[in-house]
């Protein structure tokens, strides 16, 4: 089995490993909410000149509030993976320690850096130590929170010694409470958001950075003036102001969430973590209880790390999950 | 005047500065074809999912044989401008020799890098002792065409050395006949690539990279694998395979170049010079002129280094011709 399965998102490839199993695939991997912001087609004026300030600004201003950000600390990016693997161009720890078990990407770029990489199931214990922490919160795979309180804590520790405490936020979305977005711009601080995950529209490629200004202007430098297409600012814009949706979309995604979990549990799958797009289950043997759900051509993620865990997302409607169950009853 | 006003597609802070134009304002500032490529609305697939590596391919795939450039030898990113601000991150040259004058990024970017920057209108002669020789080829602002021998003998000579030519051939979609994409991935050489301008989508934000396997992988570790939207992706398939569009443009554009020369040369405005999506002017008090047309609603691109030049983007209309024209005879 090639690595490239190991990520999510690569429904394209797994038709091609799994060529037997049952279409339409069912999609899991991706941690993506599968009800979508409702969105208009691009207007003409998106698509046909280059973006303007005024189109980057309102996109910027709607984010800002909705994240409770102080303004100018933030930049737009298309998508928060590329900032990810920006940002060891930007800063240079000597000393770098990543969450472990995480998003596999920092650890993925932070080891092609010059940096010294220590992986740590307790990161933040390192702040005296290390030049830079990456974690994020909630975490992914795992869901795993850490209190503002811990996090600020830490990031004094490392900004006192010039140090950096990066936060990804991809799944923040979920519980605004749990975001450190009202700290955008503490010495010390780099916070990168997604937009895509909550609001179901990954393929729009809109991301965000806040840092202090220095990082913010090493951030320019590299992404420009147009880094982001016409179409996914006006997107942005209007998503982010929808603050009823967003409350809506909240309550609806928990409780879908406690619906999985109950499936989950019934097949003894558990203890079951997460956020309320995915979820991080244990089991006996995940290659072959994953290799199961392939052949039946349901998506979810392994990881390279453990046989014991697997990440499964939210099916998108009653009949997603009633299949889920019933490949479950079958594989498990 | 702010120096925001001296780059192209600023057309929101030109309203900001002169508040008294007429509107609506014509925005003949940028080079891009005023008759975009008319494109459907973007798929759900392309919006909801992150964007698949087939979907990618698929835009690749199309793009290469446009361009009759080998396979294997592309990359794609969200716009050429994050590949110009890359660049540096990718190669570190001692020594480099920018063409000027041409678009104003390439220098400024390098400027900030460690490289020693020498700006020179006879940039080619440079082969034998700068590691790095950056132009824009058709050349922008003035059109000026670098012969693909004078090219190949260059990238042959710095190649030797470990040097590389760097060529930008943001409008070579109009003359074909000047890329050096059937040579991408010879050694030395890098060559940029713009869908915008052409294609009149440039909010689409969609560009690309050829050059050898082991900077093609830099720009993957940066890019990562979901760099551009999964929209851009679909409409850049589509627009590429298009061939009898490309064509039918071309010969549009031509003619409607030919008519754009008329009104300026009728207007004592030459030589005049450019590519067939911008002319290049030459006048007696350039910013004056520039301020006369911006005060009738009319937005062209002026330059910091002359007071001589501006350069003046095709009108897309019979309409936008004729007041370009009448504001030409109250200006000049």
């Amino acid at each position: 089995m090639s690595d490239d399965l190991l990520h999510g998102g690569s429904l394209d490839r797994m038709r091609a490993a799994f060529p037997d199993a049952s279409e339409p695939w069912l999609d899991l991997s991706t941690g993506i909410n599968p009800w979508p912001y409702p969105v208009e087609p691009a207007s003409a004026d998106a698509l046909h000149h280059l973006p303007t300030r005024e189109a980057y600004t309102r996109c910027l201003a709607a984010m800002t509030k909705a994240l409770g950000a102080p303004a100018e600390s933030i930049r737009l990016s298309p998508g928060s993976e590329l900032l990810i693997r920006l940002l060891p161009k930007i800063i240079s720890p000597e000393k770098t320690v990543v969450l472990s078990p995480s998003y596999g990407d920092h650890q993925q770029v932070w080891n092609a850096s010059s940096t010294i990489v220590i992986e740590s199931a307790d990161a933040l214990t390192h702040a005296d130590t290390a030049d830079a922490i990456v974690l994020c919160n909630p975490n992914n795979p795992d869901g795993r929170v850490f209190s503002l309180d811990e996090l600020e804590m830490a990031r004094a520790r490392l900004a006192r010694r010039g140090g950096w405490l990066i936060v990804d936020e991809a799944y923040a979305d979920l519980n605004p409470g749990f975001s450190l977005a009202p700290c955008g711009g503490a010495p010390g601080l780099i916070i990168l958001r997604s937009f895509g995950k909550f609001f179901g529209l990954a393929g729009v490629r809109l991301g965000a950075v806040m840092a202090p200004m220095d990082i913010l202007d090493a951030f320019d430098q590299l992404l420009g003036v147009w880094p982001v297409s016409g179409n996914a600012l006006e997107i942005g814009a209007v998503a982010y102001s929808d603050m009823d949706w967003q409350a809506d979309m909240r309550r609806r995604l928990s409780k879908r969430c406690n619906r999985l979990d109950e499936i989950l549990s019934a097949h003894r799958l558990g203890p079951v973590q997460g956020t309320d797009l995915f979820r991080y289950v244990t089991c006996e043997d995940a290659h072959t209880l994953w290799r199961g759900l392939a052949q039946q051509g349901i998506y979810v993620r392994r990881f390279a790390w453990s046989n014991r865990h697997l990440r499964i997302g939210l099916p998108g409607s009653d009949s997603d999950e009633a299949r889920l169950n019933a490949a479950l009853s079958l594989s498990v």
